[in-house]
């Protein structure tokens, strides 16, 4: 079977392929024709020829390569929030990237577009995932686990319109960190909100709110200012464009695209303004038409104790009760909340760029029911930090600061003044590598000793193993601080021990 | 162009779509028919109901989670993995998970149909790359780098059959280490080999051999044995399926579906028998029939001198010069080898798994003069560790010792024995955090002590701190070593300072 579908396949794609391109065939043909122009250059000798693959090499939109430089950024940045993690007690864990696609239907409302669906190749319907949190849950119920305070740190795909001057990409690196189980309410809510504090302030990225609100406060408030049930979470989606858009525009939304009447949107305009701390958690509890609804009073009371926990845990000052705040996915029950940056006006006035949102999650207490053939539910609470946002803030800064960044880490160079030692180098570098220390050394039979000294200062290595055959005679080697360029002679025999001891001190 | 072409495609995909398919398209129904079930239970009232999703809950064939169990053996392996690749000097790379489709076509021969291909949904043709070097070579060719010392590790996709009892699926990870740039001949090559060697020691695999083959022999060796030029891919491709296949079928597949004569696959036969060390190079240099060929010769003269290097790496006795090492990948022009373990006769007897090769890879000088443009070449060599089989190895090896793994790093359980101390307990832990312990406590207003005990016990957390009315009242804490149950009580202001002693000693 797994022989005849492919075969069948390929012969309709044959087929198919000359019927199908008029235009991209000639773009195609070019391929093919300068492929087995390369294939023949390959195959018989490599020779310079003219004619090549006129297409534009590029990745993919929306997509981007990170540089070596780069990588030492993202590595500093999710080794910081990946140690927070573990700091909180997380477990971590990998799903696939892409899911069976019935698995992310129907998870995400207005957004399901914008999901990466893989060609039927005769198997699975699949699709790339979205997020983090919707494989979470579906390895809680395949599992049939009860509870889990896992991390997950992995790449996610949204075919969003990418404005990528601002961080946004179609692909995207997210860190997660979510609590699973039946707890006592708002412990492991207040939890997360600490664990974004520690993030934000470790990152260094300046001063930070993050606001929070609940969605049955989301929910009453609609109710009570006269929005039909059916539609909270169309709605609820529109609100979420919020930072992206004006209250005009989205009013606007939602009066001509999703047909509220101007009175109930403007009911809810008035809401939206409000913002504060516990007091406002307390006035709003009062508040004759939104204290009509239960489940607005629910999400009020719990927002009380969720506050009072985070002046426990020294953060109060950080959390903005924020009626405004609404989290497009569909998923979440209970509390919700997002981190923003706050632009100092001097920053703003220097072009500062907008990042907006750089964390955000809430609580999914449905979601896991989901996936359970029984419907046995989970409650689960959790957080996502989207690192490219962060990672274009924390490059920016470093750009700034004109500081020159390592991409490696090798320690020692093994270099000669002279013509044929290579094998003496290899010799030696084996040696340093057999003991455990990061040695390069040039790819050359005869490498000029200028040569090999601009690579050490070039990417900083700080150490240098001088052979030639005066040092060879004596059986010692020169060792060289690149910085200062000193050099001292030592005993062939206790070079390795010497680099470590000088490794050890620095 | 690019919105015409892709429309037209996708029609003709609807219309092929209905031809293709006969008994799939019962299957897609069925589960569409569910979906509409679960929307209609989610869009309405998250409400206890009997009828639930019947779909069976699981991850893409041939793709798997990871459990935090799985995850740390996972990190140990690749941390061992790319600590090796810095102490070789090489700076990290990342590239998007897919490519466009245009990129990956004409690089890999036969197994072409073994990509994923993202589904058109109106822009750009995509695939999921299928390993790291073809987009490490667009990379280069991209940035127009002639040099790099690059490593990268991440996930590729293949459509392959999966067996996954032997550590082979659709998803997986390799870890890549690559050296571009023009160098003198086989110092990299034999700095990839010593690579190899360090990491399969490092992770006590057992013993291993590294198999040993340059294009140029094998190309050689089939236009010596009378195969028609035009067939030197597609035979490679058969000869590579030999560790997973009998020669009697690779001899099969080359006559009846490649259209070999018997006699010119017997000769292919005769030689793929051969396999030693630097005196087979010697042997085969001097052999009648394969020194016809100048393009062998280039190839054992390489090889020579590769072993020379090898001698100076003390690694050569790990190395044999394999002629029937072919490698199916289409992009390799000269050296190539393939790692792979070997079972001592009192493993197998055991039924130890025989997970194959477990690290590859070559030299492959015409790869990135596929993307430039211009033609520009740059010459590249590397390797490719397949960490699933590894991974697989490591795993059953825990099993069977039946160690305990910690899932997770916490240092510190907040415990009490009473009730209402939630508070205090949420200061208590926040002292930690901020001070950069890691610490848990239950998520409970009132546990019992038992329960605080056992979640020690069993995630083999080291350290408990006890606070009760007593405690509290005199201004102290109790700190207890959980192996061996031995309390002290010391004063609540130095508690951080006492636990970070006692975390510095062990």
């Amino acid at each position: 079977m797994s022989h005849l579908g492919p075969l069948r396949r390929g012969v309709w794609a044959a087929l198919l392929g000359q019927l199908l391109r008029p235009p991209r065939a000639v773009c195609i043909r070019a391929v093919d024709c300068h492929s087995q122009v390369a294939q023949a250059v390959l195959t018989s000798q490599l020779k310079p020829h003219q004619e090549k693959p006129n297409f534009i090499i590029k990745v993919p939109k929306g997509t981007r390569d990170l540089s070596p430089q780069q990588m030492v950024v993202r590595e500093k940045i999710l080794d910081k929030i990946v140690s927070c993690f573990k700091r909180h007690g997380a477990e971590g864990l990998d799903t696939p990237a892409f899911e069976l696609t019935d698995m992310l239907t129907e998870k995400y409302e207005d957004n399901f577009g914008l999901m990466y669906d893989l060609k039927d190749q005769g198997g699975e319907l699949l699709s790339l995932r979205y997020d983090l949190t919707v494989p979470f849950a579906r390895y809680l119920a395949m599992n049939k686990l009860k509870k889990m305070k896992r991390y997950q740190v992995g790449k996610v795909w949204r075919r969003e319109s990418p404005a990528i001057v601002q961080g946004r990409y179609r692909e995207f690196c997210q860190c997660d960190f979510d609590i699973a189980g039946e707890f006592d309410p708002m412990i492991p809510d207040a939890e997360c909100l600490k664990i974004m504090c520690e993030i934000l302030n470790g990152l260094q990225l300046g001063d930070f709110l993050i606001k929070v609100n609940d969605r049955r406060v989301v929910d009453g408030m609609f109710a009570v200012c006269g929005v039909p049930e059916s539609k909270f979470r169309t709605i609820c989606t529109s609100m979420d464009k919020l930072d992206k858009m004006s209250w005009e525009d989205v009013r606007h939304e939602m009066v001509a695209q999703k047909g509220l009447t101007p009175e109930v949107a403007d009911r809810i305009g008035a809401y939206i303004q409000c913002h504060g701390g516990i007091s406002l958690v307390e006035e709003m509890s009062k508040d004759p038409r939104l204290s009509q609804s239960q489940r607005a009073l629910q999400g009020l009371g719990d927002l009380k104790l969720l506050f009072d926990y985070l002046t426990l845990f020294g953060i109060a000052e950080k959390i903005s009760f924020d009626l405004s705040l609404a989290r497009g996915l569909d998923y979440y029950t209970g509390v919700i909340y997002e981190a923003v940056l706050l632009q100092s006006p001097g920053q703003a006035g220097k072009g500062a760029p907008n990042v907006g949102s750089v964390a955000a999650g809430g609580r999914y207490d449905g979601l896991v029911a989901q996936f359970d053939p029984k419907g046995h539910n989970v409650p689960c609470v959790g957080l996502s930090i989207g690192v490219e946002r962060i990672f274009y803030l924390v490059e920016q800064k470093m750009k700034a600061s004109s500081k020159k960044v390592r991409t490696t880490e090798t320690q020692v160079f093994v270099a000669t003044p002279q013509k044929n030692f290579l094998r003496e180098r290899l010799k030696l570098i084996t040696e340093l590598w057999d003991a455990g220390i990061k040695a390069e050394m040039l790819y050359k039979n005869n490498p000029k000793l200028l040569t090999q000294l601009h690579y050490c200062e070039k990417r900083d290595i700080p150490l240098m193993v001088i052979i030639g055959e005066q040092e060879q005679n004596e059986g010692v080697v020169k060792l060289r601080t690149v910085a200062n360029r000193e050099e001292v002679t030592i005993n062939r025999e206790s070079l390795v021990a010497e680099i470590q001891k000088r490794l050890s001190e620095s």
